[in-house]
């Protein structure tokens, strides 16, 4: 009998830029023989405070640059892109948001149903979160905050700094006085925040990291659809829209096993 | 003899996004005459990040857009933009940088030749602010720092805050110590900023406003071309390439003179 087909197309990720990287490295400890496909699309980031119309826009050339390059699957690593376009984002493969099994996750992780989310503004605006928690179990509370200066405090390397726990103290506040007992971090930027997050919140507080719970959920369905790679060829490739000097920096900092591997092109899409 | 003709066309000002109105209320109190077209790049803010290509390019079709619909000038309402694109971008009109004025204004306002400049990382990068302090004065001491927070701080509404000013103080540190006794805001979301400035420079520090500076050059040179409207039919057009809802009570709050003439269109650029 011949062993099962593997399949060695590449995964495809996108994201408004680095944030996605956060999903990227989920994926590649959970699943080290998959090849990964990323792009960034760092000419038009951020995706957080722009409208659902541009998002879908965006997010729509990206699964198509992403299908040209023959992925067997899109991974929608951005959260503001999961949340206003997710559910208009189809194609020949399976397209996966990063809401779904981030409300999933919050739900097993809050005991007492009172879920706090934090995430873009463009994100909290379009209520994805609460409509996808609340398709789950119609009872849950939740309490939903933008924090919009997380993402710029993250790129200016300020993550676990004292502006960065002043600016989260007061955006958390209303969260931890409604009594929250899960806080699903909304952003693929905002795990670089957890020692800052975590210090305010205490422990009682579960931290729900959305690009963990992605990588999660990918794994299931690659392997219930028979799309896993035998992990003999895995590469890993990194596409941006913009030449930024700070993404090659970033992304070995976030994929630190990365190293000589890294294959970064500029492309226009 | 016959009246010297006036010229109603509109003046053209783009920006990246809402920085650039600053520029506009500027003009507005310095040309009250002039009708202003303006175009926010909502859709692809901010530059400040962005590469000297991706810039260049956004920034030549703003100005297409501009020509196209008949503007007798162009103002590069954004340091960015006249920083990286500045001196490639030309027009059957004239075109006109922020940075150039401000240089000027800088030297006019430092006694001591020792110039401070904040700005976006972008434009600090492209030493654009040092090239031209130094084409007017080689021996002028530039000291330059990017402020890459200082945007996302402005557009969250804490212009004036505990948090910004602890975060301007952090910036401002290395240049205060290097005995600056001018300040150039290279920016033009900044000039929303100066009470912070002003507590942390304290009064012997002049703050040079590039948005000031430019309206003060566009009168000289629309003047001077005899370009000048006569006042009877100033009309105001805003044009955003994403509809964003913070531009209308931003640009109200900016221009609170505007009140029901805010005239806002949606375009693609």
């Amino acid at each position: 009998m011949p062993a099962p087909a593997a399949d060695a197309r590449p995964i495809g990720v996108f994201d408004s830029g680095i944030g996605g990287l956060t999903v990227v490295a989920a994926l590649m400890r959970r699943l080290p023989g998959e090849s990964i496909l990323y792009l960034g699309d760092t000419a038009r980031l951020p995706y957080g405070s722009k409208s659902a119309q541009t998002v879908a826009r965006y997010a729509r050339k990206n699964i198509d640059f992403l299908l040209g390059r023959g992925v067997k699957a899109v991974i929608i690593a951005c959260n503001t892109a999961s949340a206003l376009a997710g559910a208009e984002l189809d194609g020949p493969v399976p397209v996966w948001g990063v809401v779904d099994p981030g409300a999933e996750a919050a739900l097993q992780s809050s005991p007492g149903r009172r879920i706090g989310v934090i995430a873009t503004e463009s994100t909290i605006r379009s209520g994805a979160y609460v409509r996808a928690i609340h398709r789950l179990d119609p009872d849950a509370e939740v309490i939903a905050r933008a924090c919009p200066l997380f993402v710029p405090l993250v790129e200016e390397g300020w993550g676990d700094d004292p502006v960065t726990e002043l600016v989260a103290r007061r955006y958390l506040e209303p969260l931890l006085a409604s009594g929250i007992d899960s806080l699903v971090l909304g952003c693929t930027h905002y795990p670089v925040l957890v020692p800052v997050l975590r210090r305010i919140t205490g422990e009682e507080v579960v931290i729900v990291d959305s690009a963990e719970t992605m990588a999660r959920k990918a794994a299931r369905e690659l392997e219930a659809a028979g799309l896993l790679a035998d992990g003999e060829t895995a590469e890993h490739h990194f596409c941006v829209t913009d030449a930024s000097d700070g993404f090659r920096r970033l992304a070995l900092e976030l994929l630190p096993g990365l190293g000589d591997r890294m294959r970064l092109e500029w492309v226009e899409v």
